[in-house]
């Protein structure tokens, strides 16, 4: 029997892969051609998960991957309804890899901004030593959008610091908030972190409506996916002052053009789309794929499979 | 029987002293007049802990107060020979307002130089997209110098974020290092945190020869008083890269001069002595003190006591 082919979406070699050497034929691929080797691919590894590309190329009939594996945490970027219809297909996500950076990096901005660290380099940067008070964290109350293992991820931490955190998942279930207490929890709230899937229910939630509910001093992060938030809206909820300071580090398009009014609208702090980002990502990307790859290969069942009707890996109802 | 009268080394009125009214009588000064209402006074409270007038005022022999608190954690501005030579008077310092804060201070400065946030917020003034690998926090190693109240909470805060900590001490005992493990355990280090008080054996400890030491991915944080770290060694060893970054939040002279050449040390973080300020830190140093004062004019044991020979308040020795 051959060796099962493994396409790759991504125009160089991924770290890692090597140690599938004779257990399957490893073929890349760029945009152009995706649509022309899908029908020989029984495992598509989507590791450019920057690319919208599989929509448009994935077949309606005929062969196709049996697998589909993505290197990120999001799959808004892959779903259609094509991949719906493919029930012979698997897709499954890149969980446990991101959830601790991500954590470590929202814990980061909030201490960040509880500490005014934004104009001490400011004010370093002119020379100007000027004694403020800063704000305490601990005993400060969070909202975290988005119930998942990051979310999870980010109350831990937040915990560890002291701060008060509710959760706000699809379904309110145990210690899970509904969407329906959204509203009130943020009203009170010191933070509104958004790690939520980019999904037709959370799309453009964060509006004009929402940040009005805010409090001056509440902070608004979001590392989930831009398209959540109404970009326009958070800006100019910034520039009234409803609230304190935002942090970005997604967006409704990436990178984010030069001529943005985000890099200067005041108190939002812009960052690249890095948040996920530690040292050596992308050889745990790689491992997590091989060693997903060998459970494939002898037959047993996937982790971290997606639910594409709901757009992300459910999570098991576990205590908190 | 008259009153006992609180002379407050201050120029204009402190907060939450009100509560005190017909229990005593409080007299404010300033430096000028300190020696000359030193004698009436039964207890001095140090409100301006930036002044060290205390030192040449103090009275060598005569009637002088019987109790002199200060509003700060540190007592290198206070102690004097005189002082220590007055053996009915006891010198109380203000623990328990700033350990909080500080720590948190100090998680938020490893956190952003983690995630590289300076630089982010640098890009950001330029308009530019750079995506950048960060570095995890949960699993790097710090040592923490200064294994009072301060240091402890510091060593909490980062526990909670995974990090392992070591705590350096004056002596050696239980869970804490003696100063014999200082070089080993800083040169594994990833991050320096010094949260010691300014003595004799703590002056100038950081210099040339200490940071040699360190990794070149090592930081170092001062937290503690500006005179235990040589300035010009630290700037010299961040110019030559011997290590990554630092942080510093006091000086040998401060406020720091508009011409220091610090304020544009590359890779070094500037704050001007604002770590332990939370809102509310006036309100909450003002309560501590009458809350003693009540305790002193009872006749009970003050807390908080001064060992003045050490020159900190000795933490007692319970396991961590």
């Amino acid at each position: 029997m051959a060796a099962p082919v493994i396409l790759v979406l991504d125009a160089a070699p991924s770290p890692r892969l090597g140690r599938l050497t004779g257990q399957a034929r490893i073929v890349y691929t760029d945009e152009r051609s995706l649509a022309e080797r899908l029908p020989e691919a029984d495992v598509l590894l989507v590791w450019d998960f920057t690319s919208d590309a599989v929509r448009a190329a994935w077949p309606d009939d005929g062969p196709r991957p049996r697998w589909v594996h993505t290197a990120s945490a999001g799959v808004d970027r892959l779903l259609c309804p094509g991949l719906a219809a493919s029930h012979g297909t698997v897709v499954t996500n890149a969980r446990g890899v991101f959830e601790l950076p991500l954590a470590e990096y929202v814990a980061g901005l909030v201490l960040a901004f509880a500490k005014d660290l934004p104009l001490t380099l400011e004010l370093q940067r002119q020379r100007l030593w000027r004694h403020r008070e800063t704000r305490q964290l601990a005993g400060s109350r969070a909202v975290v959008v988005g119930a998942g293992p990051i979310g999870r991820e980010i109350m831990r931490l937040l915990h560890g610091l002291g701060v008060q955190v509710a959760l706000v998942g699809r379904t309110a279930r145990r210690t899970i908030h509904g969407p329906e207490d959204l509203d009130r929890l943020a009203a009170g709230a010191d933070w509104v972190i958004c790690a939520a899937p980019l999904t037709e229910s959370t799309r453009a939630m964060f509006d004009a409506r929402f940040f009005g509910l805010l409090q001056p001093y509440a902070r608004f992060i979001n590392v989930g996916r831009g398209p959540v938030v109404v970009e326009d809206d958070l800006a100019e909820a910034l520039r009234r002052r409803w609230i304190a300071g935002a942090a970005l580090d997604v967006y409704q398009e990436e990178p984010l053009s030069p001529d943005s009014p985000l890099w200067t609208t005041p108190g939002l702090l812009v960052s690249p789309h890095m948040s996920g980002d530690t040292a050596g990502w992308r050889d745990r990307l790689g491992e997590q794929f091989v060693s997903m790859y060998e459970q494939w290969a002898s037959g047993l069942t996937l982790p971290n499979v997606v639910d594409i009707q709901r757009g992300y890996v459910p999570s098991p109802d576990i205590p908190l």
